[in-house]
């Protein structure tokens, strides 16, 4: 055996022996493990806009027999086990976009916003770490379009004094999701738990910037080349968009599906946010049969980062189909 | 017409004006287009053992008659449309790796190496920059190790100025591989062409390094952990690697594929560059079969960035799953 091979074995032992240690001493390696990611965020064109989408990071908890409401757990864990998933566990990823369309700036939905940071221990709350990495200062963005109601499309609007995370930007709603969420009568009625949660949440976020947000339409541009689309049932006044420049389009699905392991794979089934989950199928999928004759691509808030895809037709459902990362853009 | 509409659809036409031009004055932004890809580096660990990936870029070219040597070019075009790409263009990927496993820090293949940044202008030889982006210092390798003789996996060895890239570390090379390419003999008898050029192009890069390289041989550990397979084909001395540690496992393929929408998706297609194209199509069923009957993890060199997958029965062949980005390790 030669010095070499005897000095490689030992260094070989050495790593056995790390192996059985977790966390390993950084004193022990040529260069200490990082025990970061990098940075989460990816570009792309959509014909002159420049689309950046960044990850507010993704939530992992225990699956339960009241997460799919429509589907016995076990066909849950099945699917969960087929797309290589851990089947007793749900991972739920989150990603809002950046669209530089050259005069403007324009956030689409905000995440967990940097509260969650703090609250979650860095798992949840990423998106604008991931824009400073970007170099994307929120102070610099003219429009922020939230596409629903719900605490990680919304919650991300304050900081963590409660204070605009984008006080430069002007804040563009739903119209039919604000009228529901801030109607009273709505609320007195609403269920009790996660209903009046949200009711709460709403209130406490919009009041925060003293409601100050301009309601959209459907099917009116937001700003040229920026079309809102209605795509209700997962929240009353839920909205898609499609982003059109040159001869390019994407659609912005926002949350016509959760997991796409789950809910493009069966589009019949329905989770327990979907508000109203008959709705939130038929949406599906008229969507979904749209996205597949069309082969339009697909960005998906909570599809994993960083979401960009095409959907086919597959088995009883859909398959969602990431696009190649690409280098350079 | 409200004065905010108003400036909103002047800054919109603005914005359809600025489509028709590339590049967009970055004067006309709020923030100028960043015209960059993110850093294109992921991480993840298999057992205690951490990896990075790190692109070395992608590289796009027409598609010809001869890229296919066993399919008719309207099949390959169908496959590669199927997938949502261009049908008359080729991308290929690659996607060095670097395993941390504490005592040592070990590099997989290395890209196409510094020089190519220049010469590609930007397009390949990125291998380096993303590991500084990763935080990672070349002088602190330990060990390369190279599948395979072929200039985006050796080249990388040196830098512009034909100095060692990695000058602290050993470099290791597949035995089998090693003695076909520096056989004075094999090379005579050599055809003109591909074959004479990867000669010269070895003999190049292994003189410039006195060729102080360690071969090999299959079926050895060369680090604990770290087995080296055989997959000979796609050449001579062709390398796959099981790298285990704790109760995980990763199966990195190197080139028993190429881009995993044409090769996986019909196996028995071999490229021009597949040295024996039948021991090539062997290997690959051979390796597939594995793949899905085992559901190991894979990571592919030229599988689309990061590059690490599943594989499972489709159809004639093969479809590559890629694992969900997580936003932490």
């Amino acid at each position: 055996m030669s010095e070499l091979d005897r000095r490689s074995m030992l260094k070989g032992a050495a790593a056995a022996g790390a192996a059985a240690l977790a966390p390993v001493s950084a004193s022990q390696a040529a260069a200490p493990r990082a025990g970061q990611q990098a940075p989460g965020f990816y570009r792309y064109r959509v014909g002159a806009v420049e689309v950046t989408v960044a990850t507010d990071g993704a939530r992992s908890f225990p699956l339960t027999e009241s997460y799919v409401v429509n589907a016995p757990i076990e066909e849950v864990r099945k699917a969960l086990q087929q797309a290589y998933l851990p089947p007793n566990r749900m991972i739920h990823h989150y990603a809002p976009l950046v669209l530089n369309i050259g005069p403007q700036l324009i956030v689409i939905d905000t995440g967990f916003g940097p509260a969650a940071l703090k609250e979650t221990r860095g798992e949840l709350g990423q998106f604008t770490n991931n824009l400073a990495a970007a170099g994307i200062d929120p102070k610099n963005v003219d429009i922020v379009v939230i596409s629903h109601f719900h605490p990680d499309h919304v919650n991300g609007l304050l900081d963590a004094e409660n204070k605009s995370v984008y006080p430069n930007a002007e804040i563009l709603v739903p119209a039919e999701e604000w009228s529901f969420w801030m109607d009273d009568g709505e609320m007195s009625r609403a269920p009790k738990g996660r209903m009046q949660e949200l009711f709460a949440n709403n209130r406490r976020v919009f009041d925060a910037l003293g409601r100050k947000v301009r309601p959209y339409e459907w099917n009116k541009e937001i700003v040229s080349g920026l079309m809102p689309i209605p795509t209700a049932g997962h929240s009353i006044g839920h909205t898609s968009f499609i982003l059109s420049s040159g001869m390019s389009q994407l659609f912005i699905q926002s949350d016509v599906t959760n997991h796409p392991d789950l809910f493009a794979r069966h589009p019949d089934w329905a989770a327990f946010f979907d508000q109203d989950p008959t709705a939130a199928v038929n949406t599906r999928r008229e969507i979904y049969e749209m996205l597949v004759t069309t082969r339009m691509l697909v960005q998906g808030f909570h599809y994993p980062f960083p979401g960009l895809a095409h959907v086919e037709a597959a088995e009883e459902g859909y398959r969602v189909v990431p696009m190649p990362w690409s280098p350079r853009i």
